[in-house]
């Protein structure tokens, strides 16, 4: 079995090779992407993060599901803020990892004409010599981005390659806002890019008198909502991953990208940590051992009423297969005319219906916990890709009930006092499945606590250490946790990340 | 001016007195209620809560917009567990008083033949004796309402006068349920009541064996949700105020019933209490001094993007006046091609779009703050009635975006001791808006302590003094408070209601 495996590996780490990547043959696997009829090359060929710096050889080692060996970062090599980082492959449910991580210091910077589109373009800090000096301030930006894949792992390599140069980019369109922190940004941009006020004053006179209006010059409108810089920073998160999410739609026409991908982004940026979330990834912050949760999970239960109501709306999207209302499990013919318990969009009780035959069509959502389904398909709500996704043996796409915008939450990191051992962990549920966040911050803090404080690897070898905690090690009866319980057989894929990072650096 | 509207008054309360609502004249106001063009009679005349038992002079009196009389319970008339109340008419933006309150103690029992649709009847206590006793088990239920009417009063008091009965219906159909409290209620009932089990034998015995199914024979099927009784009385609860709302526009064929109504009701049964909130009356539970809020407020601010989300999924609903993306302010014609701030349903942050010809359509979602209105028309997302509401001068429904279902929180009574100051504490958005959770708390606490434990009116007096805090007292320039901020000049109900309460009354 385990041999078995491993000849197909083998066969398929040849195929997945960077430099094969050029090659288009029709027995090219790939990358473990399922090729389209027409055998189009894959968009990035597979592999593991550049940071990890993998030989053929290790790479093709770190496939193996029989021992599932830990990745972390090697010694001499160092992410910025002494990032730590540590990976494994599951224990035989997909042939690849199909996890991926990104880590990467880049510059925000006014676009100039010549790299309008540069999202595809290396950031390499050259300045670019023909602007004066002042136009080309550069506002240091980190970014640390988890990506689970599902369905083959197309979706999740594109999106750590891509993501975090499309928020560079657009955070770039804005630059000349961010300049200025204290000024709230305006509301109406001119087409050059500068602040527009239209005029009111012709208005402002036809109008009968206003108790309401503000006579302040500054205030030109009855009603003008303030926004903040944070508010734009968060806007331009969400609208990147939409752009993201549709990059992976248009590139689709000339390129194998399969599955799709949760997404976890932190941006670190003038001062502020901000957390991304569109999937079933966690991140917390652990200060002084206490855990500040940073994400929440989007899964079919807890976005139940939201794919119910949309169901409601548009019930064509459920194909004549499905019903939008939850039942607590599935109805026979022979309970129709019977009374049964169920939700529906509005509810999060439950109540008795009496059950008619569209009763009978499989529910939109179905099952508990991990294994809650859309359409008896996927089993988070929220990420990258999957735009191809079907119902199995139906033309029913699950695409529609997916969100591709992340819930932001953002931590002031200037506004408090980190010490070496307050961390942002990030992992993937392959993490979190066996262990709590309470589990988590504990491990850590013990961890971090016995370890050099200037010891460059601390954080590298806190996440080995959390991310053995949740494989176990193997036994006769499977992977196992030194509780006997039973280790994640998921991808696991780890951040540590000291939050006094940006003085550790200099 | 003040003569103006007392003279006003005097002629609607004349024809507003219970006396007076059989005569069906054409010049019959129907109790601030506006008529039909077909002058249809009131549904329930105008009235105060039965409870406080006025007499038509002081029903008039407490209409007095100039002197704004502070209506309490008389200290002859006990509400169960001693619960306080008092009330106030606004300052003069409605003719009436657009706040009811209802508070009720009924018995839930199994619906004999006679009675099965027994939601007009009075609960008059008195047992059947008809059927063995056994089948006559009645379980108590203490019922608190308050209901905040706008745009007339008639959804208000008949959300009053029976939505307490509706609740008690529902969940006398599952009354045989609820009297094994340590027993799941069955997923799914027989026409009888009788739960009923489909035989899944067969079936298992056709399907390939399956790993996660139980062999125990208890659970029969491979997933069957657990749902507990307190899940099914939320069930009920929720359902009961759509059953209202449908009641309602049922009844408006036959009837005057104007207006709609935000409803704010606390249900105790078998030892827990039930806050169901649709609207933005707020409900907290003062102990110890601490505050455990019990409601969240339905807002256009705080349902944006649901809202956003059925304009985005049904535009044919926005009657092309109207757009789904919310901008900071509105957008001139000049400003076309121009680029401003927007967010749509997805976000919560905010990014610049080019204006097109559609943006300068009116936004869906409008205002800050209490001047937040859904169309230009409404400033609350929750609530029954309204089903004639259009947006002025057009043919637009507000009602689609308006939801009916209250949003329910559980309070283990039971599990709890409570001293004879801990209360929870009901009011309408007329407390609230000038009195925050924590300056509650702090007046009922400190009010309770000063007050003999033993006097039956301590509850009414707490209620009296925080009533007055938001109402403030008349001076040149209007209703003030001590600090000479300005008054609530809107409608104010509150009660006052003692966790203690059912020891207190035996």
């Amino acid at each position: 079995m385990i041999s078995k495996v491993k000849n197909a590996m083998s066969t398929l780490v040849g195929g997945m090779m960077p430099h094969g990547h050029h090659h288009h043959h029709n027995h090219h696997s790939g990358g473990g992407q399922t090729c389209g009829p027409d055998s189009l090359p894959p968009r990035f060929p597979y592999g593991r993060p550049d940071f990890l710096d993998l030989t053929p050889e290790l790479l093709q080692y770190s496939t193996e599901h029989a021992s599932r060996p830990v990745l972390t970062l090697k010694r001499d090599s160092r992410l910025h803020w002494r990032t730590g980082y540590a990976e494994v492959i599951n224990a035989g449910k997909s042939m690849l990892n199909e996890d991926q991580a990104s880590c990467e210091k880049l510059f925000v910077k006014k676009p100039s004409g010549k790299h309008r589109n540069s999202t595809l373009q290396e950031d390499n800090g050259v300045s670019e010599g023909r602007r004066p000096e002042h136009q080309n301030r550069r506002i240091p930006l980190h970014f640390w981005g988890v990506f689970d894949g599902h369905a083959g792992s197309g979706a999740a390599i594109m999106a750590s390659k891509l993501l975090h140069r499309l928020i560079r980019d657009r955070l770039g369109e804005i630059c000349h806002l961010l300049e200025n922190p204290n000024s709230a940004p305006p509301i109406c941009l001119a087409k050059n890019g500068s602040p527009y006020q239209a005029d009111t004053k012709k208005g402002a006179s036809q109008e009968p008198e206003d108790p309401d209006a503000v006579s302040d010059s500054t205030v030109r409108f009855h009603m003008e909502k303030a926004v903040s810089l944070e508010g734009l920073v968060i806007g331009v998160i969400e609208t990147a991953f939409s752009q993201m999410d549709d990059l992976i739609e248009k590139e689709k026409a000339s390129y194998a990208i399969s599955g799709g991908c949760c997404a976890l982004a932190a941006i670190h940026m003038m001062g502020k940590l901000y957390v991304a979330n569109a999937g079933d990834s966690r991140a917390i912050i652990i200060r002084n051992n206490e855990v500040i949760p940073m994400t929440n999970e989007f899964t079919p239960e807890s976005e139940r009423q939201r794919l119910q109501y949309l169901g409601f709306l548009r019930p064509e999207l459920l194909g004549n297969e499905f019903t939008h209302i939850e039942f607590p499990r599935r109805i026979q013919h022979s309970e129709l005319g019977k009374k049964m318990l169920y939700r529906d969009h509005t509810m999060t009780g439950w109540a008795y219906k009496t059950i008619v035959e569209d009763d009978l069509k499989f529910p939109l959502i179905y099952g508990e916990g991990k294994k809650a389904r859309v359409m008896a398909t996927i089993g988070v709500t929220r990420g990258l890709g999957d735009h191809d996704l079907k119902v199995y043996n139906s033309n029913i796409y699950i695409k529609p009930f997916l969100s591709c915008v992340p819930e932001v939450k953002v931590y002031n990191l200037d506004e408090n006092k980190h010490g070496p051992d307050d961390v942002l962990v990030m992992g993937t549920d392959g993490l979190w499945d066996v262990t709590t966040d309470r589990e988590v911050a504990d491990a850590v803090t013990a961890y971090l606590s016995c370890c050099d404080p200037s010891d460059p690897m601390r954080y590298t070898l806190a996440a080995q250490d959390l991310l053995m905690r949740s494989r176990g090690v193997l036994k006769e009866r499977g992977w196992r946790l030194p509780n006997e319980r039973l280790g994640s057989g998921d991808d696991i894929t780890v951040f540590v990340v000291p939050l006094a990072g940006l003085e550790l650096e200099t």
